[in-house]
């Protein structure tokens, strides 16, 4: 009798533990982002857009849902907000159009989806999904990827729904060379459901100024975005081509699982000594099993926020 | 007198051995390569083609060249060899067109360069390293990328170049659904040079029958393509979806520097416990700053080989 109240204990005890650790973890970009750049309205626009997304994922996780339906919705939500660098709101290449990456990969079972240099899906985080779920392949770019979201029943719109006013004006700034364009761009989400299963998923318009035909790192699996059990859940922000070469998100991973670094330690050691030592700007939310996470970067901010199940979003720009 | 006497020897010695270890190996795909499958004539094709490979190569590092030109002159010898599935001689997508994919990347500075879904560069690993060397990105895709490789003077063919019938009809087979093909292609070089420094390269047609815009692993860094100084140099050939998703080079990399395993180690770690637990086929070829190297493959066989500075090729296709 004794024995199975304790079993009974034990079993609240899991359930409530597990529950409790459900946590999902955004960033909306890292770059040039300070205190005197930014107006009041401006930091409240952004503040309500990461807490919006973190809810609306949270909302998914409280309900049971899985985290990779998380990271799915709340990457939406960053998508369709014209602030953001994702979906609407994605900078211009330097012949004017707009191409988008996405990346998304299941912790459980290590299925990613990714789609590259997209012009006509509305949420590309969804097309890599599909990608995922729905063909025999982990990447798909261009039109082949366009023909298979629209096979899937995804959302087309025409290329001039990406059209914003303010990135337009930063493609000019940038080909008048009046003002550098840094990288900033950038969304993501990292999220651990309550049966422990991690997801990370990554979407973004790249670069401002890009050449044609450019992939950056975010639909790169290893590189911008990476998930397993085992060790993490990882989706960057920065200059890409840095975040390819050094396998940023895979890197955190193996430092995890062969060096038995923490969350914190493999983030800090990825982003602010090796990419700091070759001045590859950039961060990466990273996210364990048991609900640890770690938001580091080397830039001077990055939109960032996250929420447990408490439903209380933290919201957090700049260094300190 | 005697201390000059001995510099003298120990510099000699140092040069001496430093010439010795340079080494190149090349595959040419893994896949169902069975003595039985194979007739004398198309053995001796296979093996004169990855001979030939291995004597550019290595005539580039015998004159003092670099690792990186000798894996860009290797490589483009088998992708001109209609044998192999990279360059002429590429499969064709479910549509029946040819799309090609390659990455190459310089072990001393980390810089990559990778082209997908290209169709007019006669030698794509020469368009990726034009990306590397003159883009500020490591990846290209598609259109860009050609309009890319055109501007630096690559040669550009018709896209007929790449029709071959011995592919052709595979596609058709693959369309009967009469024989599944397997992934087989894939060509790739890892080279170490006289000053140790190591490069890697691949270049492939991808999958038969791939779906219009799929990428495979030939081209992301990390997935089919790595090399750093410090670790390896990795080139994968195989099930690409697979060695994306396990990031099969950085991972062989990862358990170098962080578990202190010896290069045949890591890579039977990652292809034959790993890839092999889920299924996953294929195999690489990878070689440490010192010169040595391990060539593993869970598949039938692979088209493989290897050759120092006495410049005498070694080449192997079966298990054993």
């Amino acid at each position: 009798m004794r024995k199975v109240f304790l079993a009974i204990l034990a079993f609240v005890a899991t359930v409530g533990s597990a529950q409790e650790k459900a946590v999902l973890v955004v960033h909306g970009g890292a770059g040039t982002i300070t205190r005197s750049g930014m107006t009041p309205e401006m930091e409240k626009q952004y503040r309500d857009g990461l807490e919006q997304s973190l809810r609306s994922g949270q909302a998914v996780l409280a309900r049971g849902g899985s985290s990779i339906d998380a990271v799915e919705t709340a990457i939406r939500v960053l998508e369709d907000n014209p602030l953001f660098n994702a979906g609407k709101g994605s900078v211009f290449t330097h012949e004017g159009k707009n191409e988008l990456d996405a990346a998304i990969m299941d912790g459980k079972t290590k299925k990613a989806g990714s789609v590259a240099g997209v012009t006509i899906i509305r949420n590309p985080i969804s097309a890599a999904r599909a990608v995922m779920e729905k063909s025999a392949h982990v990447m798909m770019v261009g039109r082949g990827a366009e023909l298979f979201a629209t096979k899937m029943g995804l959302e087309i719109v025409d290329p001039s729904y990406f059209w914003t006013e303010r990135r337009w004006k930063a493609l000019q700034r940038e080909l008048r060379k009046e003002e550098q364009q840094k990288p900033i761009g950038t969304v993501g989400c990292v999220a651990v459901d309550k049966n422990g299963n991690l997801a990370a998923g990554t979407s973004t318009g790249g670069m401002t100024n890009k050449q044609f035909g450019r992939v950056g790192d975010a639909p790169i699996i290893g590189a911008g975005t990476y998930a397993e059990n085992e060790s993490v859940a990882v989706s960057g922000t920065g200059h890409g081509e840095f975040f390819i070469r050094w396998t940023v998100a895979y890197d955190i991973a193996a430092l995890m699982k062969y060096r038995g670094m923490t969350v914190q330690q493999a983030g800090d050691e990825v982003i602010n000594k090796k990419l700091k030592a070759v001045e590859g700007e950039g961060g990466v939310i990273a996210l364990d099993a048991k609900g640890n996470f770690a938001m580091p970067f080397n830039s001077e901010g990055m939109y960032r926020g996250w929420i447990g199940s408490d439903g209380v979003p933290h919201v957090l720009i700049y260094k300190d």
